[in-house]
């Protein structure tokens, strides 16, 4: 991550710390507005990152190591002269570089973005697609954003975790005891329809109930139909 | 998106910012700690956004009208009862649910996040792919990635089949009459526990029940309720 000309040091920690939220080291400054960024508050988790941050005169010092370059634009009044990708276009080809060498992703001044010159050291430009209405990111939501998306297919996709559902015979029990509370509490005579049984069969199906959910649910509907049965008549019982 | 007792006017008005830059308009703000969110400045096309920014007391009555609430989480110490699903997958099932109604984005305070009472609105969570070293983000920073994911995928194709959920003041609704039947059948007796009643919360949010069905689950427990409150002895009642 290359910032260049950034005047604001609160950026340059934001940026550092989207850095640290999503696993990258290297942060390389050319031309802080104000050289006190290493000072820069609210980079929570991103001390390590603003201290080990490297100071360039110029974007090709900055990128010097690295064999692609990529800018950052928001493509305001100025004719572009790059190939322009999408974000996530842009990252897949990132990603794919940055397994065998470095990768500089270089984000301009808060104020006027990538000057010419620094855009003439890149190899093409990503852009966030942002709204038209308001197409001007804040640097560290920008960084955020970007970083996001190189690491966003990176790993296994099965951490969302999974979720096992009532099987039919729990459902059924349940089904049952629905049907019991709501006859005696009177709500099926108010309301006689020929098909309720199977109305209410299809209405807690719906539900898709969690199997842990299914325990709790028999155990409160449970305790209604007792509750119910007490209070009844003793000769209809 | 709502904001739920955010601490810094300035996280306020990034939020703003990264709503404005992704073409989203609602923000709903819970118990600010400083009403003066609305002067935020560095919100850089965000001043309708923010002027017109409704503010509430409670997360129920910001998210009334939504039929999906969905918490944000870095997962720290606390045990999630949530299902918890990574930004991509969420934003998913948020865009789908997009098209048809209203759903809520809830973001806590920077501190300490959404409390166990503020989850019990939600009906899922989504976590931002941090890496492991430092998976606390800013505010701002963590709006602009999940706004980014939302609009990312663009124009995708329509939906067949559109279903219509309750939405959460229905919701709260059963609830109630759902804590009702169970304090007046003796279950809640039973099983003391401190939190019964966000347990009972989130039961319920995890049924995601369609609009119609709502209402005749309504219309059972209120039935229910009412044959059990005349079993009552006359002087408990």
């Amino acid at each position: 991550m290359v910032l260049v000309a950034t005047r604001n040091p609160l950026n340059i920690g934001a940026v550092a710390r989207a850095m640290s939220n999503f696993g990258f080291t290297r942060l390389g400054i050319v031309n802080p507005y104000d050289p006190a960024f290493r000072e820069a508050r609210s980079a929570v988790g991103a001390s390590a990152i603003l201290a080990s941050a490297e100071e360039f005169r110029t974007v090709a010092d900055a990128v010097a190591d690295c064999t692609l370059v990529v800018g950052t634009t928001a493509v305001r009044h100025r004719q572009i002269q790059h190939a322009l990708r999408r974000t996530e276009d842009g990252a897949k080809l990132i990603r794919k570089r940055l397994k065998s060498s470095g990768v500089a992703l270089l984000f301009g001044s808060e104020k006027f973005g990538l000057s010419n010159d620094d855009l003439s050291h890149c190899h093409w430009l990503i852009r966030i697609p942002t709204h038209e209405k308001n197409i001007s990111m804040n640097l560290g939501q920008a960084a955020a954003v970007c970083l996001y998306e190189l690491i966003r297919e990176g790993k296994a996709a099965g951490e969302s975790h999974k979720m096992s559902f009532a099987n039919a015979g729990e459902t059924d029990r349940i089904t049952k005891m629905l049907f019991d509370a709501l006859r005696l509490s009177g709500f099926l005579d108010m309301r006689r329809v020929s098909d309720s049984e199977l109305r209410i069969r299809r209405l807690v199906r719906r539900l898709n109930l969690p199997a842990r959910d299914a325990v709790i649910w028999l155990g409160m509907l449970r305790q209604i139909v007792w509750k119910l049965r007490r209070a009844e008549p003793p000769e209809s019982r």
